[in-house]
């Protein structure tokens, strides 16, 4: 079987380790988890690498190189409610793959390439997501051990109960020497790749995002017999301000701009709506950018709720700056897959990953992977086995250059 | 005690029969709604009517003329969930103390009063509103006998425990001979009067009325991932619509829009919404202007639908034809409003009413009461006293006058 096929293989054996038989549902310290990691840690050791787990429950396999410093390969294994097969696992499997072909050939690098499979990026379980590269990072927080699970499972007990040590997590921060640096192979998660007509992508930025919560409050009232010139209506506040979002982000380049989640209360079909409450999510490369039409939208959404007699409460629910990929790696990347007959393009990524935790750590790059209608977080994410054929030739290509460098 | 404080302590008393004794819900056929009923009929019985209840559990309190034909006076006397004291009530309350007021004089009118105090206008316990007035009318639907409530107790179950035969409401139809009319009070449930410093109002009109439930289907997809050009936003076209109904509205005299309920799917903070349902609701005294307003408005739909790349279904809920009061009834309730001193203002009623499906019996005329911030269908609802005594002082006139004519 050659390598992609068994990748597009192994995707499918690890998607049928969930907790529900109709569906990927893989979340972190589960018995699907476990099961998943059984499969992975043996397939590691048949690439040569000697496999550990650590407190929080990552699996790490390392595959010494002839010579001091470490190259990090990763992605996580779990996963999103009713999800893929391909969100994380595509990620370590390439680099497994990868590995192996350097174990097959009994060939050492001058430097020790550890694949990291994280134990939780989704944050699915605890709400808190990115926990497995935060222990290796050493931003993992220790209150995040109290949170409670759907089932009230505290996550001190779940990390107890799937063999690690929560009083210890900080010994899960990488301590093995030099870093060389982390790649990332990852589906791209979006419709570029397709549209273009390219297996693989170069990412250069993960794009910094903003995401708040906005809450507009007038006045309900009675659809019959309010005139429209004595309404405070909160709805037809906040559409003011999806279509000013949506406006905002088509004018500038790289922005994406969303309001994923709007609810109405009363939410009644014949009363005014008094209270409308949002997400705005924002995301760019270049974080002054972000912030100017961040500031441009609050801004807009205060004269809106004025002139509409509204209150407005705006809650900032995260606001994460932009990491740059590294240019020396993306350089490498670029080559490499040059080097495999094909077209190199930079992209941004608008989704955050492990990269960015892992890039307090160590330079960061990224492969994005083609798939199908750039649909992900979904049973429909496909990818293609040539296109996985040529992340793996474009990860060992990246390996060798690396160690001519 | 002078009538409309009467009036206004026995809204106090039916508000303490509640199915919650912190809040009002007093549905139809409910051991709620039997104890109000045991007061309205000692009340009825007071200002001398003849009191009868009939299958589908209406009141009927009948103060008899000194010739034939018959007048109608009423309102309903069930409620919505966490109601106000006086939607409904106060109209039952205001005719009765005209009819007091007859009876305490010893006076007889040249026709019979029969006041109607009906047993579900509101519909909260079945779904299906005007269930009193439609049995009056000859417009029950014997197949709503069928209907469950949230305690799957079946209609003609829960009537023959109110002591009606579910199999003989066709015998509720109006069979007591000529009818001069039907006159409704009611609290306007709207901020025009207060805003006219009025305590009363004549309704021209009963609005009619459209309501859709309008469904934009588009793909939901990654916020971070998926690029503004590539996306199909249903919430964004929604918003838009949300928009063009309230600036269609604004632009048309008398013509009230409203979005009510509005529901995004996934509805998450990063996803673009894939999917959203709205309701459409509008309401003009003049049928001709409301379908020309619905029909623009679905055009629209159907173009924004089209450009976005959505897919677009229009689910008719319900299409109620405007109702006209009678000309002469509104002609005398507006020299009666003269007569006790007041300015008299002709408006129409955005909210449907009993009158609305005794109209099909006889010719209907209402009188607004003012109330307060023109809020109803809330424990806030609050009218002055003052007002109740216009009130009933324009019934009683309205009396006379009929009895002059």
């Amino acid at each position: 079987m050659n390598p992609a096929q068994a990748v597009m293989e192994r995707c499918d054996v690890l998607a049928t380790c969930s907790e529900d038989p109709k569906s990927v549902i893989r979340p972190f310290a589960s018995d699907s988890m476990r099961r998943a990691q059984q499969y992975v840690k043996e397939w590691m050791r048949q690439a040569g690498m000697a496999v550990t787990r650590d407190n929080v429950g990552n699996l790490r396999g390392r595959y010494e190189g002839s010579a001091t410093g470490t190259l990090l390969l990763g992605s996580h294994l779990d996963s999103v409610r009713d999800a893929g097969k391909y969100d994380g696992p595509l990620g370590v499997m390439v680099a497994i793959a990868a590995v192996q072909r350097l174990h097959d050939a009994s060939k050492r690098l001058p430097f020790a390439v550890e694949v990291l499979a994280f134990a939780d990026e989704e944050g699915l379980r605890y709400g808190s997501p990115y926990l497995g590269s935060r222990a290796v990072a050493g931003s993992f927080e220790a209150r995040d051990l109290e949170r409670a699970d759907a089932d009230d499972v505290v996550m001190a007990d779940a990390i107890r109960g799937f063999g690690g040590d929560p009083s210890r997590i900080q010994d899960d921060r990488w301590s093995g020497g030099d870093l060389l640096g982390y790649l990332e192979v990852h589906i791209e998660q979006g419709p570029v790749l397709e549209a273009r007509g390219l297996p693989v992508g170069v990412v250069s930025a993960i794009a910094g995002q903003s995401r708040m919560e906005i809450v507009l409050t007038g006045e309900a009232g009675h659809a019959g017999t309010v005139p429209m010139d004595r309404r405070r209506d909160a709805l037809a506040a906040a559409a003011e301000l999806v279509l000013a979002a949506e406006a905002a982000a088509t004018t500038q380049e790289g922005l994406v701009a969303t309001v994923g989640k709007l609810e109405v209360i009363p939410g009644v079909a014949n009363v005014i709506p008094g209270r409308a409450t949002f997400t705005l999510d924002l995301r760019h490369a270049d974080d002054a950018v972000r912030s100017k039409v961040g500031e441009a939208l609050l801004l807009r959404t205060r004269e809106t709720a004025k002139r509409r007699k509204l209150a407005v409460e705006v809650h900032a629910i995260s606001d994460n700056a932009a990491v740059r990929c590294a240019p020396q790696l993306t350089t490498l990347l670029t080559h490499a897959i040059k080097d495999c007959g094909q077209r190199p393009i930079a992209m941004t990524s608008g989704a955050g990953h492990d990269a960015v935790v892992i890039s307090s750590l160590a330079g960061i790059a990224m492969l994005f992977v083609r798939c199908k209608g750039g649909i992900s977080h979904n049973p429909a994410e496909s990818v293609a086995a040539a296109d996985v054929a040529v992340a793996i030739d474009v990860v060992s290509q990246f390996l060798e250059l690396l160690a001519k460098r």
